[in-house]
């Protein structure tokens, strides 16, 4: 569920987003393909999501260019243009360079 | 709900966790008081929160100095004390510096 990411640099995508109120079922099975298909892209690393009033997706890659190659990809280009249009009623995309990390 | 962060760049704290199972009023006004807190500190710009299965908090700061600085915090330090012995079974922090942001 947390991410299992390389030592840093790395690169980090957050997406967070506040949904409309339709097509549950639909949604969650575009998004599980996402996932999916991302987790087949060159350069990703990982993910974790959660949601509750707003959603938050932050996916893991490589390099700034396996984010365009992944945000180019033709399904995906799709689903962003379902998401734009209808499944969400604000959303905002951070790209962001991961300097440094720690846990248990 | 979504941050209302300026133009980048700017640094986010992602910070990832999976919870024990106990005391959930007693962690959610540990939770609720550290946002209030960190809120307050000089460099806040937002903060995104959501909770499933994997719990993901993004803090979004000015600079890596006040970064450090709410690291440091004497309040802060305590919740994180709680945080590795007691409220998490694991966690993941990740600093990162936005370099681009879009949405709608």
């Amino acid at each position: 569920m947390i991410a299992h990411t390389p030592k840093p640099p790395y690169y980090a995508v957050i997406f967070t987003s506040v949904r409309n109120d339709l097509d549950e079922s639909d949604y969650q099975a575009m998004a599980a393909r996402m996932v999916e298909l991302a987790s087949q892209q060159p350069g990703f690393l990982g993910v974790e999501s959660a949601r509750e009033e707003v959603g938050i997706t932050v996916s893991y890659w490589e390099s700034l260019e396996a984010i365009r190659q992944w945000k180019a990809h033709v399904e995906h280009r799709e689903a962003q243009r379902l998401g734009r249009e209808r499944w969400y009623a604000t959303f905002k995309t951070r790209i962001s360079r991961v300097e440094r990390d720690y846990g248990i």
